[in-house]
């Protein structure tokens, strides 16, 4: 289609015979880095307006723009899935966030729970993940990033037409993911994954007692945090999502 | 079943009235960094024996011993599934090992392919990241690391008894891996997973060509090599592994 290879995911409008003018680091990136000059072909999205090739017009140290050239694909709509999952160690984070990213997921939710690292979530640091991990996985949407919030207050205000797919440790031998999701609807879902440690007795009566979630078990052994996440998006994508499409 | 909660993989013989030698590293991690002592309850594996419920006989800065009390758990084999993947940038591919401890693979295959980086892999360090995920995974079986060696010449020795599912990049749009997977048989597989880049063309006919190999897609997305290991792994183990018991 075209050998642009570079994407980066900006703020402003796309459109023919639109500009864009580059934040200093996509400049220092573009030319700095990748050593990129006038009259580069770079891809670019934001979310709204499909991908577009575009044509480098100023490349600056500290500044640059483009000039929307053509409009090589269409705007599309993630898979209606969300992702929540308790922050456990920082670079683990940060995987989890990427990885929700190529896995197509539309809403990453931080929730706090009884055994959650205390350790901070940045919310800023894990929006500009998400804009890294979407121009690197080649997606046309942005997604959300809410701030972090306790479990039982997000299960409190949950809307109950979305259904929550547990990943539930201590379920090893009962209703296998694959069983579930073979048997499952679609319509909107979110994949919940609980921290190192768990859910407390508290936050587990609180999960089983809730119409809307589904716990199911992902084998025999114990996995990561962000093992069991990929593990699941992957499932619920290859069963209900955009990897069903052959 | 227990209260220890502290795995250890070891080299000796586990069984009625044995007694383990740790090595130095163990001792300073159970007593220096886990403040346990003499008297402590502590599980131990050797991927032979099954798993011990073994106590802290001594306990020394640099030394230590356990003796063995209880069978806990009668030793298994893995499923019968390898992994081959392109060694990536250090931090990744330390985590596609550990990652492929985790999903249950028998056997880790490093392997060399024209566009792989250049970077060493680190055959020793692969065996004690394997030996700490098992523990912390809670499974029984050591994965084999076999040393890095050329795609070509893998393939060359392929036995065709072991199919390869190969998540194809260039595939997206063709047979989805659940497909593909709802249809395929038991029996010893492997997956393959290519190098960032992908890759090259002479590469691809070889793989093409293998009547052992099948090509998979995994959605519309660019994923990452460790993400595609960890999705591909999981759909695998869900389909045809120890996922699928109920």
């Amino acid at each position: 289609m075209t050998v642009a290879k570079i994407r980066l995911c900006v703020d402003q409008a796309l459109g023919a015979r639109q500009s864009v003018t580059l934040t200093e680091a996509q400049a220092h990136y573009l030319f700095g880095v990748m050593r990129e000059g006038a009259g580069a072909r770079i891809l670019a999205f934001n979310g709204r307006d499909g991908e577009w090739l575009c044509e480098v017009t100023e490349a600056g140290r500290r500044k640059g723009s483009l000039a929307c050239r053509e409009h090589v694909r269409v705007q599309d709509a993630p898979s209606d899935l969300w992702l929540l999952f308790a922050p456990v160690k920082k670079a683990r984070t940060d995987f989890i966030v990427e990885k929700a990213v190529e896995m197509g997921v539309a809403r990453i939710l931080p929730v706090m729970t009884d055994f959650t690292n205390a350790e901070r979530f940045r919310r800023d640091k894990a929006l500009a993940h998400v804009r890294e991990a979407a121009e690197q996985c080649g997606r046309l949407t942005i997604p959300e990033v809410t701030e972090p919030a306790p479990l039982a207050r997000v299960l409190a205000g949950w809307s109950p037409g979305r259904r929550i797919l547990w990943a539930d440790e201590e379920r090893a031998g009962e209703g296998s993911a694959r069983d579930v999701l073979a048997g499952a609807a679609p319509g909107p879902w979110a994949i919940l994954i609980g921290p190192e440690g768990g859910f407390s007795a508290a936050e587990r009566d609180c999960l089983r007692a809730a119409p809307f979630v589904t716990p199911v078990a992902l084998g025999p052994r114990i996995l990561r945090a962000e093992t069991a996440a990929v593990a699941l998006l992957a499932l619920w994508q290859a069963h209900l999502g955009d990897w069903a499409a052959a």
